[in-house]
C-alpha cells in the first residue's frame, strides 16, 4: 500500500498543477555552468551581454535542473513515480537570466494503463516556465510511469 | 574572422566526434541530486538498491549535464556554436551508477544552410554515452547552429 498523495489515478487529463517559483541568481548560473557548461555567456555578465542571449544567461541544462527541483517539490516526491524513460521534447524559448524569477506549471496530456505491467500507469505531461513578465522560456515533454493506488511497489 | 577550429564547414555528415571519458562519483551523484532531484535512489545508496535502478543513481539530469560537459570540452568551445533552441529526444536507456566510467560519441546526422541567416549553418547530431561494459546509457539528439567559417558573429 502506498501513502503517497499522487499515485496514477490522480493524474487528470487537461488539468495543471502549480510547480510554484524560483529566484535564479547569478551566483547559481556561474556555479553551474563552471561545472558543467562553460560557455562565456553562462560564465560572465559582460560575456553574456555581448551574446544573442543579452546578459548573463543559466545554460539550458540548468534551467532543466531547475525544472526538476521544482518539479520535486511540487509532487513527484510525494508521488508514486517510477521515472521516466527520456524526454520527447525540451524549448529553450527565451534566455533564463541572472535576476529572473521563474514559475511553472505541468499540463497533462494523456495518461493510459501499461498493457506490460497491469501496476503501472504512463502520464504523458508538458511542462512550462515562465519569467516575471510572463514570458514562456522552457517547454518539457515527457512520459512519467506511476504506480497504481496500492499498488505494491 | 573566427579563429576557432569549429565552424559549419568542418562537420561532415555521418562522421562522429570522441566525446572522451567521464568517472562518475558517489559524492558528485549525491551532490547533484540534492540541489536538483532530491529523489532517494539519486541520494542514497541503499534506496538506489532497492530501486529498479540497482544502486545509488544520477539523475538524468545529471547525466545531461555530464554529456553538456564533455561536448564542451571535446568541441563546442573551441567551435562557432550559436547555441541550440531546444532538443528533440532523450532517452534514459540504462541506469548510471556511482563507480561508472562513461564514455561518449557524438554523430553528424545532416547539415543544412540556415535560409533566413546567411551566415548560420544548422548541424542534427546524435550523443551517446556509453559505460565501461560498453553499453549505452544515453542519446540525446538535437540540432546546433554554428556560424559559418569567416562569418562575422
Amino acid at each position: 500500500m502506498t501513502c503517497k498523495t499522487w499515485a496514477f489515478e490522480d493524474f487528470v487529463e487537461g488539468g495543471s498543477i502549480d510547480l510554484g517559483t524560483k529566484d535564479v541568481t547569478a551566483k547559481e548560473i556561474v556555479e553551474f555552468a563552471g561545472e558543467f557548461d562553460p560557455q562565456p555567456m553562462h560564465l560572465d555578465e559582460a560575456a553574456g551581454k555581448a551574446s544573442i542571449l543579452g546578459g548573463l544567461s543559466a545554460s539550458g541544462w540548468h534551467t532543466c535542473a531547475i525544472f526538476m527541483r521544482l518539479i520535486c517539490d511540487a509532487f513527484l516526491l510525494d508521488s508514486t513515480s517510477q521515472g521516466a524513460p527520456g524526454v520527447d521534447r525540451i524549448k529553450w524559448k527565451k534566455p533564463v537570466l541572472a535576476g529572473d524569477r521563474l514559475n511553472g506549471k505541468t499540463t497533462v496530456l494523456a495518461k493510459r494503463e501499461s498493457k506490460s505491467r497491469p501496476s503501472i500507469g504512463l502520464v504523458t505531461m508538458r511542462s512550462e516556465l515562465f519569467n516575471q513578465r510572463g514570458e514562456a522560456v522552457f517547454e518539457l515533454e515527457n512520459t512519467v510511469m506511476f504506480l497504481k493506488r496500492g499498488a505494491a511497489a
